[in-house]
């Protein structure tokens, strides 16, 4: 049974119904899942089994070495359950207020490296890179397919951040509609940019730097801050000082660069709050050739792209879903103390 | 140190930062806490343990019995760890990008009943009716208090749906500024009705109720279905056929009706789910005075009042923290099917 989405008649918010991840044993087990146990045996992410994940679609290898065998550094394979599978593009059916259309798209995972008990935190900077690279390579592979209009990178540590297996990997999903939070980025970027002439996002990091308090760190391509209106505590931000609206515009020299950042500031949560699950979330522009749907492609060009670090701390509860307004127990300029205090100390 | 609300600069999103909710020991514990435990000892919403609590401001008691004393059905506390607090409305700073206000509004628990072991779904209707009708004066009172421009009421059951105390209850807050989610209801709300002159809700309704298949029931003024574009599995919507903006507008005949509806949900959710976690979400319009603010009072009337049942089975993750799109493993149809062949057995 093939996945469908089906856009919400009051919102327009697009929802991706996907029977065949139903199956998944865990599903609608809220205890802790036994999968999530730390041993490696059985591992469909550990060298040795590779033949229990799809055939790899990519993978950074040694080059002695065959694809779906030991060797990698970095492999990549289609979800074992699709949210979105390949595909002609779909066209919408309506029926009075109910519009729908195939669940077409990809949905791949980028397994971090071989190694089981290792986070992106604990890789080392070189190795990150890798990963950051291998980001690239799939989001430009995904992104060229025709039915691709949005490609959505995001990373889930821990069985409280929503990971169903416990060996560190990444997800890229590959979707035929601009998702509701990208609209809404972009409409925000492109007022600004009216307005003013100038980018939010690039104002905004300026304005963090200036008044310190919420400020992690930065080096020569990259900055970090806890945002003003934090929703969760310990939320970070970290974006290129370069302009540019495209995850895939950023250079080599730019992805280590991202890579060093990213392992301080995932080593110093770790620290700070005792290994704790989170999600590592990218925001971008949607693909140049979607962005003709209304908008013009320099409109979304305003678009800054960025990386979110959410640690889950706190959960979502009703007064969340009712207002879409969020209560968040620590204040990010305490947040960043805590975090100065240990970085001091590492 | 108070509270206080702050103003996302791209999302326009209000976020309460609240450091005197940081104190609360299950803060940063992603385990269970030992709160949650089933038994009665120590329950601060005990009866007996009344002074463990701040001093009720409305109760539904024997009209024997004092305040603050057993002899309560159904009795209404200022929260301990307040998100906002009473004041006089606060003026917004603004620096920059950064907008913030005080943490100005009210924040209550009503405590559903003296059972520390039943559930909404375990009391007799006619008790399910007293809560309502405390949802409804609380609702005015709070509505009524100068600060206050929207009223957020939620139920969050079990640990996994936000809960840190076990024994039944219902929170209430009064917010100084409309929230986004609901800015958002309301505009699609008005949009439908100046270009069909009709009610988009009621309209919804009517084509769920005619599609047949995600419908779960109604009666002379309650229907409930699965919404078409579900987010959640088993996600619930139940709306008043009568079309209201408010729900502090429902007569008291009609809170009875409400009352069987939510029952004979909540009890189908409990058998078909396992007892699941669950947050119930009331969505209405702004209160009056506060619609003055860019939108007339009229306008703001095209909305339609709602509940929302999200049992909690599935993890929020980094997709959705990036799209604010949902992946969604349960169609509606099939849930409907599930729901009704249990209904069938009762």
């Amino acid at each position: 049974m093939i996945s469908e989405l089906r856009k919400d008649p009051i919102s327009g918010r697009w929802i991706i119904i996907a029977p065949e991840r139903r199956q998944r044993p865990d599903e609608y087990a809220c205890p802790r899942p036994e999968n999530e146990a730390s041993s490696a045996t059985g591992c469909p992410f550990c060298p040795g089994n590779e033949a229990e994940t799809p055939p790899e679609v990519f993978s950074r290898r040694d080059p002695e070495t065959k694809a779906d065998q030991p060797g990698w550094r970095v492999r990549v394979v289609p979800n074992k359950f699709p949210a979105l599978k390949r595909g002609s593009t779909a066209a919408t059916r309506t029926t009075g207020l109910f519009t729908a259309m195939d669940g077409v798209g990809a949905h791949e995972v980028i397994i971090d490296s071989p190694a089981h008990d290792k986070e992106l935190a604990d890789l080392e900077p070189s190795r990150i890179h890798d990963v950051f690279r291998t980001y690239r390579d799939r989001i430009i592979h995904i992104g060229s397919e025709t039915s691709c209009r949005y490609v959505q990178l995001f990373k889930n540590k821990g069985w409280e951040a929503g990971a169903t297996l416990r060996h560190p990997h990444t997800q890229v999903v590959g979707l035929p509609v601009i998702p509701k939070r990208v609209s809404e980025d972009i409409a925000a970027a492109e007022r600004h940019f009216h307005e003013t002439g100038s980018c939010l996002a690039c104002r905004w990091a300026r304005e963090e730097r200036e008044a310190r308090e919420r400020f992690l760190e930065a080096n020569d391509h990259f900055l970090a801050f806890h945002p003003f209106a934090s929703r969760f505590p310990f939320e970070i931000r970290i974006q290129p000082l370069r302009h540019a609206a495209l995850f895939y515009e950023t250079q080599d020299d730019e992805l280590a660069a991202l890579a060093t950042v990213v392992k301080s500031l995932l080593t110093s949560l770790k620290i700070v709050l005792n290994d704790p699950p989170y999600n590592f979330v990218l925001h971008q522009a949607p693909n140049p050739e979607a962005a003709a749907q209304g908008r013009t492609a320099e409109s979304v060009r305003a678009f800054h792209w960025f990386f979110e670090i959410i640690p889950v701390l706190t959960r979502v509860a009703g007064f969340e879903w009712g207002t879409d307004s969020f209560i968040n127990p620590m204040p990010p300029e305490e947040a960043a103390r805590l975090m100065r205090e240990k970085r001091g100390q590492l």
